[in-house]
């Protein structure tokens, strides 16, 4: 599909009428009128999600009590959900499992495969990484005496570059969180077993955004969130793959009762289940979990291909409308403008990024704000639709030629990613 | 308070006519004719814990969305719900995050407490601990090179006699999971002190039971959970206490972007936040969280004190009348006898402990089975009156006298403590 400056309402709405997912809007609740292209920030909500979270907190807290880890299923719905976020990701069942944080899952990725390359003391990652993924490497560096990290953007301008015999893990975020960049999954992980080293996958902006196939790239490890295009719910718990040849062997030190191989018989001593369930700790927030499982009943219907297909073709609507109404009011493409290699985002920059979303924000378009000078607009294709990115083109170039945002009148203030 | 043996049930009734928390039951969910005797591995729920998730599903997050970050205070909620653990635990304000699991917060404590002590290299931990404070340690040990651990009840028999110049940390349970058995904490701490060692405190079992008192204790670091006492819903988010003298000094590895003293001016290296947020990691489990809340909210109008005489009260009834009724039948005790030495617990060793407690569960009463030979009864003053205390002695009598247990057609299954 091609979409140019002149295409007009009509246009946008005939693409609306003929999109396979249209419907699939229904599944979400939305406030009235507002332009919500900040799914990449937090999904939407959904009213599956609200009718499991009512029955775990009513029905299986409420009357169930303890009884419910049992005979709900809590116990095993780690597993569970991890296996039906497998299906999203390309691996096979007993590979992921819904735990914890995506930090905490980088710690763990980390530790397990530098555990893998016990000779090896490098890792490699990216200066523009989401920098939880740095922070956490700083982490398990301060416990592996001798680890040190090299970054792509510091010590050399591609990744490819840094990995070499003594690198042992190579940490990547499959999309940037601010130019929304996609990386070659097959080809990077190719290259880092070439060297003998192994991959941990950051998928927070790919689950759920496009199609991904982790086992047939021969993936190690990958960590995710899923309260972005998975629509989990705020601060749902994240998710960690790891390829089955390494369970039973990939160790990592977060070493708690859920990891264990009985975990009822209370021994002393730990020993490591030998599955995914290894990649647990402690017992997980079950009323957050089982918003998620709602959540990804939705995802019982879509065909990523065509998630991805629609993706395309709302930013590529978005990046042509953008460009050509707002032609001389400052704002430059930040993300790739070939479609292969930018993920469900598009991210401009501008000198007053910042002044410009809160103007955005007060007329109903929500996107994201990234320091010093992006704007950032997430597309969903369950809930958003040709007619969202033309309203939100135009109300771009509305606040740009009217200088609202030179008003000064918002104060810096933060958000979640 | 004294009960006997020859307690009627007026008597029982007098004394919940006389209970000054009486009122506090209807705060709670829990269905009609059931004696919920593990509010220890799961508090009941609350209309105030059900509100607070709704609210934070269907308006916060329904029509928020990512703006609720902010408006609705999720961001700052974990240390706004840590003070207020903070009230019921001795901790004055900024010493306490909501965050992660107890095990992952075990971790953290445990890692912050060798690095103030860096000449040291010994976890001193107790033979008969939650298992997870015991894999837990192993796992700081395998990232620490040259730590070692020493067991009360295997290296010596009580733990005093383990604590030397050579131990960096003592991580210890204030109440025992199975027996109920309550440790002084001042005199423990103290104890600790004058070897240079610090102390990590799993309150677990009494954070809600009991008065904690940790800064007059001069107690170092703490960790809990929330769903037993504390109501908060299954695996409701974990706590962590750090002594305001070792925050900012004590370093912890989990170094995600929750803890970084600006996360988000999203910068490429790591600098810890100089308070509590230190001890953060990744984005929390919000619709958890905010159901915590609301069970929180439910302690505003109590007063522990009265909560550890009514606890006391209802455990020595207890006693009582299971001694009496059931002598001969092949039930002894395990907790301490003498109820300064006893949490808000009754153990009960028995040779077919497993298959009492499933008799009893089919008749009502909900305890808690602990491999080989425990049953296991918690009494909630909250929830829990005299009345029910009499009727579950009741049923148990009547258990152990039809013996039901022996038909051995229950299956050995799990549950989560």
């Amino acid at each position: 599909m091609t979409m140019t400056a002149t295409a007009d309402l009509a246009a946008i709405e005939a693409m609306d009428a003929a999109d396979p997912l249209r419907n699939l809007r229904d599944r979400f609740t939305l406030p009235e009128g507002l332009i919500y292209l900040d799914g990449n920030s937090l999904g939407a909500a959904s009213p599956a999600a609200f009718t499991e979270l009512e029955t775990a907190a009513r029905d299986e807290w409420g009357n169930g009590l303890i009884r419910s880890w049992n005979t709900a299923g809590w116990f095993d719905l780690p597993v569970v959900l991890g296996d039906r976020i497998g299906m999203l990701i390309g691996a096979a069942p007993g590979q992921v499992v819904v735990a914890d944080t995506t930090s905490i899952n980088i710690y763990k990725a980390l530790h397990a495969a530098m555990s893998l390359r016990p000779g090896r003391k490098v890792i490699v990652a990216e200066a523009s990484s989401f920098p939880t993924d740095l922070y956490m490497a700083e982490g398990v560096i301060a416990t592996l005496p001798g680890a040190t990290m090299r970054l792509e953007g510091v010590d050399a301008p591609t990744i490819e570059e840094l990995i070499d015999e003594d690198v042992a893990v190579v940490l990547i975020n499959h999309v940037n969180y601010k130019s929304g960049a996609l990386r070659d999954m097959a080809a990077l992980t190719r290259r880092a077993h070439e060297a003998g080293a192994v991959v941990v996958w950051d998928l927070c902006h790919t689950a759920g955004a496009l199609p991904i196939a982790l086992d047939a790239a021969d993936a190690d490890f990958a960590v995710g969130c899923t309260y972005k295009y998975l629509n989990g719910g705020p601060g749902a718990p994240a998710f960690i793959y790891v390829a089955s040849r390494h369970l039973g062997v990939a160790n990592q030190p977060l070493s708690g009762w859920w990891a264990h191989a009985r975990p009822f018989a209370m021994e002393r001593g730990f020993e490591a289940d030998t599955g995914i369930r290894r990649f647990q700790c402690g017992t997980q927030c079950m009323l957050s979990m089982r918003a998620l499982k709602g959540a990804l009943d939705v995802w019982d219907e879509v065909d990523l291909d065509a998630v991805r297909t629609k993706s395309v073709a709302l930013t590529e609507l978005f990046i042509a409308l953008v460009e050509s109404r707002c032609e001389g009011l400052g704002v430059t493409l930040e993300s790739p403008r070939d479609s292969a290699l930018r993920g469900s985002q598009v991210s401009f920059l501008h000198e007053s990024a910042y002044a410009v979303m809160q103007a955005l924000i007060e007329r109903g378009v929500i996107g994201d704000f990234r320091a010093p000078s992006t704007i950032r607009f997430g597309f969903t294709p369950l809930y958003i639709g040709y007619r969202d990115v033309w309203n939100a083109a135009v109300i771009l170039e509305d606040v740009l030629r009217s200088e609202v945002w030179k008003d000064g009148r918002f104060a810096v203030r933060t958000a979640v990613t």
